[in-house]
């Protein structure tokens, strides 16, 4: 069962992301259709509700959370794009509708993932925060610039295609989905905390090992769905990572070596979160909503 | 004649970038060995000659403007991968070298812009600037991003992608101009005003005047090479625009209309400098190579 406040979560960073594709001056409608396509295409908007979620918790405002969530979102987006295209996954269903370069052409989806990283920069640096200091405005824009870049997300997408068709250990596998997914998705609680104008570093950390603990539960939970789902539950085909020779956690582990492997990260994220002084009910289930998840 | 501090210039962004590419802790190696490529492949560095020399004329220090000069130009060296991708202008040889798809392979050039765009705003966020204010960081960080995204850069090669084997006319060609190359131009003075902490507005706006007259200078004299240089001189292939079937300026006014048009945006650039209260003789060389030079 989802957590109660994901739909509010959604919708809000949706409406949102609309609000700034609306308020673009069209230079090519073509373009920006590609951009609103893949950036309102649904999802379930972890790295959004990862932001407001925790940073209400540590006392930001709404209002001034709503721009890391919409940055995170527009980001994701440009990089599911971009792992779309032929020369990457060559991928044709994304969330069950065409991926982007099927829906348009393949320089519109290049263009729209290039303007859609470039969207995530301009929503966290021109956002009209009412209580965060310029020093931590500058501290977000350096967090997520070294999540999603060499150091972390391209970095981890440039493994992934490199372990393609190879043998890859543990070790390796871990790395990859490090950098490649979970940089990003630490980088979520980062902006919260930086958001919210606090100095306990303690806090911060044990936020941090939630969500990276949380980030790799994510992702043998994926590595498992893709063999125990169906293509139309997925809103991808079935059997993807196999077909594409992609290592796994089933793999390498097993399927039940890599159902203990998600069980002992999701206790690893709870033990996290019992370290904080609030109450993160909220943050409970959204866990167990990812490790529980079908899709 | 180039301008005798083109060279330094040059050769100090050359070595910025290079300390950035050489810092990175290796995640895959193929990926940085295309950034690098890339981004230290020459060129005129148009950008961080502007950058510097609109930022000391301001009284910014060296050491500061080499944060806005660098990012400049890691983003320009993006643009120019994705740019030269086989889905959209397909080119192989650029500076007289193979492009980064020829060098390497696609994906790993799609990865590479990727990336690079990325260090643009890591490296404008991350500097250690001793005299800039976190307010103007954050202004800075607000124009590169609105001068490179879809209001901007990526709009413009829209534009030009939309705009080949059509009819277009002269107020077209130029909007397509104005974002597709002329944004960044002038990105570049208004990072250098922020840089220098002035408050100003009327001497910002001569330079944004400067900066846009010679953007289009620069245009309008790349159309005039492709028919008059020669590859082994330009290193791309000369008369590509013509094969390629894009709108340049010689197509539309003619050869004699177009070189006069350069040499009014020439006298407005000169016109625009001439409004600002100090000794602007390196800005107006630059001009003049700008419109001179023969690749």
């Amino acid at each position: 069962m989802q957590p109660e406040r994901l739909a509010v979560y959604q919708q809000r960073v949706e409406q949102h992301l609309q609000q700034y594709i609306d308020s673009r001056t069209v230079t090519d409608q073509r373009l920006l259709s590609a951009m609103s396509y893949s950036l309102l295409l649904g999802g379930k908007r972890v790295r959004p509700f990862l932001v407001y979620s925790c940073g209400t918790l540590l006392g930001a405002s709404l209002h001034d959370l709503d721009g890391p969530a919409a940055a995170l979102e527009a980001l994701h987006s440009y990089s599911l794009i971009h792992d779309d295209l032929p020369a990457m996954d060559n991928d044709d269903l994304r969330r069950g509708k065409p991926t982007c370069h099927k829906a348009f052409d393949e320089a519109t989806a290049i263009l729209a993932g290039d303007a859609l990283q470039t969207l995530a920069f301009e929503i966290l640096s021109a956002h009209p925060y009412q209580q965060v200091d310029s020093r931590n405005i500058v501290k977000m824009l350096q967090q997520l610039s070294q999540a999603a870049g060499y150091g972390g997300m391209c970095g981890g997408q440039a493994i992934d295609l490199a372990q393609t068709n190879q043998h890859t250990s543990l070790a390796q596998l871990e790395q990859m989905h490090r950098l490649k997914t979970g940089a990003l998705i630490e980088c979520a609680v980062h902006l919260a905390w930086l958001c919210s104008n606090r100095q306990n570093i303690a806090e911060r950390d044990a936020l941090v090992q939630f969500a990276q603990a949380l980030g790799l539960a994510f992702q043998v939970q994926d590595d498992i769905l893709d063999i125990e789902s169906d293509t139309s539950t997925l809103g991808k085909p079935q059997g993807s990572d196999t077909k594409a020779n992609k290592s796994t956690y089933p793999a390498l582990l097993g399927l039940d070596n890599a159902k203990a492997k998600a069980q002992q990260l999701y206790q690893d994220a709870l033990n996290a979160l019992a370290r904080l002084p609030y109450n993160t009910d909220e943050l409970r289930a959204f866990a167990q909503y990812i490790i529980e998840r079908r899709f």
